[in-house]
């Protein structure tokens, strides 16, 4: 049982609405974002929740201002480049510096959700990089 | 029952910790506060779980760089001075322009929880004003 209610974040078990399919070679797997508030040249913030299905991830990133991720349902995992992948859960956040290479997403058998906040982001957008590989993700340590 | 359970966000069924009883002018009623992540020069961010009892709320307020609040639980109020009352509920989020003088809380019968995010740090903390009177609290149209 307890799997599978990590497994399935509906629309109602969310906190906040789980928003579109997001169609984009930034992202491995499913994800499903929705945007809350606006983008603009006053308060320098994004806020989306993000929705990662089993297995789904982010490619390596960086932000120019920051971001913080606030964990609010399912398992996954924040890895730095360089570092041990870290395990999240509901509950958890995750304070990332502007600059450092990065990836998050779900657990290979669980959903994971979070909310994204993306900080100073008049210090520009988000850099994307290369796909997290299926032999990075499968060398994580669960 | 659930209007018990809209009254009572135990620690378990909150999202994020409770966090502390806050003891300060600048709140009516219990307040209790956990904030997440470290206020720095570099991220411009202060992040906090903030969790209302029954008729608690903050003191008229405003911030330097704006504020968002999202709403994790519960049933409240966000009131920008001069305009009415909007009621809150878990999965709403609300966008605070710098300098908006207002104040934001539980309802008089529910607890209310909500993530508060303080951007733009660099450009000055909360600036405090008087107390919501219960006047203007009863006020509300609810």
């Amino acid at each position: 049982m307890e799997k599978k209610t990590n497994k399935t974040i509906g629309q109602s078990a969310s906190v906040f609405a789980k928003g579109e399919k997001i169609n984009s070679s930034n992202f491995t797997g499913t994800v499903w974002v929705n945007m809350m508030g606006r983008t603009d040249s006053i308060m320098h913030a994004r806020i989306g929740n993000v929705t990662f299905e089993p297995g789904a991830r982010t490619n390596w990133h960086s932000h120019p201002g920051g971001q913080i991720l606030l964990i609010t349902g399912g398992k996954g995992y924040y890895q730095a480049k360089g570092e041990p992948a870290r395990l999240l859960c509901r509950g958890d956040y995750v304070e990332i510096p502007p600059n450092i290479v990065h990836w998050h997403g779900a657990g290979p058998d669980s959903e994971f959700a979070h909310i994204a906040i993306s900080l100073n982001t008049d210090e520009g957008g988000v850099i994307w990089l290369p796909p997290v590989s299926d032999e990075e993700y499968r060398s994580i340590k669960q």
